[in-house]
């Protein structure tokens, strides 16, 4: 799973229709002390809790959907739950 | 699910048949801030109504698929909504 | 799906047995305008007409065994359609 | 599989309830000389044995649910094995 | 499929039981030309065959498992052939 940041919503008027009512939210990747990493992706929220600055994690590919009611939706990414505190030891990280 | 932008086609004469009659649009995904990011990829429209210079947001992966009405065509990306307006909070986007 | 340009073939004597008989070709991932990106990969020919030079389009992951006869082949990367053209907005390629 | 060195663990009280119970590390992907490559990732314990500091290997992708007994929980990473030692032909590593 | 070298060998006793009497070997991916392209993964082998040095193909992601007599062994790569010979137009390469 990866570590993100949400930082945005997407609104679309147009969408399959197994999305109807399911909020799509935008999440930047992070390493575990903080830094962005990769680029930004859309995703579903199975916890139905994070919102705007939170970190969370979330799973990518078919698994994204597993956390939808419906496992047949479209979604690539979600979002599994919300980071109250990492522990890591600093000196592990890359510099 | 990965933001981008419809930039062109692909015609095709020699393919798959379980591809007769499907659109094959050229996207570039995009960063929330609409920066180009990444490579392009050919991709199929759930939608039925994405046009070039549209933002829309695609699943990768074998959920590509699901926006077909027949799942088992060989596809991996597919357009699943149009993007209306991005809400982001500028300030987490990375430099 | 990856826009690439066939640039060789592979041969293997030991090898899965459900590869006997199916051709190896090796394609560059190529960007709309021609350019190659990212790296080589081995892959199966759906339309058994691609050749050498040929500028293919092809998908990634579980969907490239179902270009062939037999789902359950051990492959990832399957060629779906030969490109006939592109139609693309080049003002809106990256750099 | 990936190899990779525990680094850390994180902390969720709302997660997806699939997840109630299991322990999530953090694990930065290694080279096989040592180096660290690639992003962190939170991931599953299949082995039940990883602790802080130790080099394991991972399997990604929806393969990642079948170290635990649930299958259809959500996760895209597992440890599978804790390595004792790696034999490698050091020349024959990327400078 | 990605063309790729035997570079060692990964001993493991704390492991995922599925994977009891399974040879775990160190590829580095390889471009055509033979160049080291990308981190070095730990593989299974489907050929039973490969050894140090060799060129291999691998499959990757779930493709990986049904390399092996058991499909739902946790294994993300497998080595589907061993190279003999790769025919590969050189000016096609990227530089």
């Amino acid at each position: 799973m990866q570590l993100a940041k949400v930082i945005g919503t997407v609104v679309a008027t147009e969408k399959h229709e197994a999305l109807e009512g399911i909020k799509l939210l935008i999440v930047q990747p992070l390493t575990p002390d903080g830094e962005p990493t990769g680029r930004p992706v859309v995703t579903v929220d199975g916890t139905a809790m994070a919102g705007p600055g939170e970190i969370i994690f979330m799973i990518g590919g078919r698994e994204g959907a597993l956390v939808l009611e419906k496992w047949f939706t479209p979604v690539d990414h979600g979002i599994i739950g919300i980071v109250d505190d990492i522990y890591v030891a600093v000196s592990a990280l890359p510099d």
